[in-house]
């Protein structure tokens, strides 16, 4: 009996090292245009996981950090988390009526759109302190998952997490299949990140990095412990904040750094300024057809989101960062048009 | 060509099937002596691991979160980072001659071996803060690395890593065998920890949760950027600090959690908390003879460290904790015990 099933396993085996064979002969980049960026990809890979090669990491060493919002999923006009803010804000309102005639809320609630996008920085922090903190994580996980379920992109009418980009989900699944483990290092919040992550991009909660707040831990009524979300800031996850966030949450440089923006600099710099081959790669938003094209670099008004200025454009080209042109690099740009 | 590869590798396959089935057949805790502590482990693995089992617990939920001070390693009469932090105080005096006449260093250098041990929490605090910040993360990460190549623990005359617990070692490997991710979670200094983490307990950094500060990032006189360690407290590891740092760090509530002091009563509470099977165990430090009898559970006095008292003993039992008697339940201590 015994014998049978350890014939059986290695007849199983033997396939799937077949299947594995074929499944290597195919390109793991199908989205991706032949060009520079995808070269620089494939050789990043081959030269850092072959046995022997001059610039081979170990397995454990194999870390790759995705910026989220420009980079592995479409952040313009405004990002996900901002709209959710914002359409949380009359359940806040109903829970505390206090908040009804203060700003920054009252102009939430006049619907009025030009008035909300002018909104300053410090009242959109004071919106997301009130509608991301004050309850347990639970409950901020709960509402948080259904609002993403339900919440749809004007645009293309669909839910958010639907308009993550098929070659950066090509790219994750490439650096996994070698032994590279995919973290992402948002700016956005990181509580709200992990909501979502791993069923969007196979990323478990302990490797989303993003702007995190305390917690406070407590008791109910019947003694049972709980955590509650805490208006306190312990990481800005953006521009220096990356690579802060980076060791404190990892403990380990990256090998390779993916980024959209000047919020994701330091972390590219970060990465390059290790020993050994790193890749550093910076998506450009240039194709309105297809997606958008923004920011400065476009000769496009500057917007709140996805800075990628000219003084970024430069440091990528000093420091050897490869920059992926949507309109030229990838075949498509969704999931959803390869089916 | 390909064919032979592939008929050799079924070989090898064949034999590691066989390889394992002779290891799983084999006690993976031999160094555990039968009893409730060992069968509470065994059971919660089986019952959590099992297809089928009503208390399945998917691959990527299986998490289990281990103190290390007392926990994992001996942390009598003194924890190991402060003996690093004293150690390293004539070294800092000699960098800022300024403290050599200040308390608490004054004392440090004094020798007093009693007057040492009567420094306060506050006093050892600054200590702390002066001797593990103020320089990059490079140069820490370096000079406790040769540290805690060299110190030797004063009864063992052994290195510090060398004073692991067998029985714990072979519990961190049956939970990684069975697809569970290993977690130290220490009031200890994060990154004196993840120095050494790796090699002796097979815990990579980014799977240290600890003690953390602030870290600032800038750029060298060559441009280069880097990271120095600053005395800004973000998360104090220990007690309600525990179960916060657990859901900052990992964003997922632990299945296992394993402690010895009342640092760790929140986070085996918080563990304990979720639905399914939960196993909360905590160690007993009662073998005066083999390691150290202490705490007021045995009627010893009070230590600055490692306090089990009373209360937490009502707590485990209350809770249903698994008390693990390190001189009932453990056939050796050390690791070098088995060679």
């Amino acid at each position: 009996m015994k014998l049978t099933i350890v014939k059986s396993s290695a007849v199983f085996i033997t396939l799937t090292v077949l299947g594995l064979s074929l499944v290597r002969a195919q390109d793991p980049l199908p989205s991706w245009n032949e060009g520079s960026a995808k070269q620089a990809i494939l050789e990043f890979v081959k030269t850092t996981t072959t046995q022997g090669s001059p610039q081979f990491v170990s397995a454990e060493e194999r870390i790759a950090t995705f910026d989220q919002d420009g980079t592995l999923w479409v952040e313009h006009p405004m990002y996900t988390q901002i709209v959710y803010c914002l359409e949380r804000v009359p359940a806040l309102v109903k829970a505390r009526p206090g908040l009804r005639n203060k700003e920054p809320f009252k102009t939430v609630l006049s619907g009025d759109r030009e008035a909300i996008a002018k909104l300053s920085t410090n009242e959109l922090v004071e919106i997301l302190a009130a509608t991301m903190t004050g309850m347990s994580v639970d409950e901020f996980s709960a509402e948080a998952k259904k609002w993403i379920t339900e919440a749809k992109d004007p645009r293309w009418k669909r839910p958010y997490t639907e308009l993550t980009y098929q070659p950066m989900q090509e790219l994750l699944r490439y650096l996994r299949a070698n032994g590279y483990k995919t973290y992402i290092v948002t700016g956005g919040g990181q509580d709200f990140v992990r909501v979502y992550a791993e069923q969007t991009y196979a990323i478990p909660p302990e490797q989303v990095v993003g702007t995190a707040g305390g917690t406070k831990y407590g008791y109910d009524k019947n003694g049972r412990p709980f955590l509650t979300k805490e208006p306190k800031l312990l990481l800005n996850d953006n521009n220096a904040g990356k690579p802060e966030g980076i060791h404190l949450m990892i403990g380990r440089r990256p090998f390779a750094a993916f980024g959209n923006s000047t919020g994701d600099k330091q972390m590219l710099e970060y990465t390059k300024e290790g020993d050994g081959a790193r890749l550093a790669m910076i998506v450009l938003h240039d194709d309105a057809e297809r997606e958008y094209a923004y920011g400065p670099a476009q000769g496009l008004p500057d917007t709140k989101v996805g800075m990628f200025t000219q003084a970024l454009y430069d440091e990528a080209k000093k420091n050897g960062w490869t920059v992926i042109s949507m309109k030229s690099d990838w075949k498509v740009i969704f999931p959803f048009e390869t089916k």
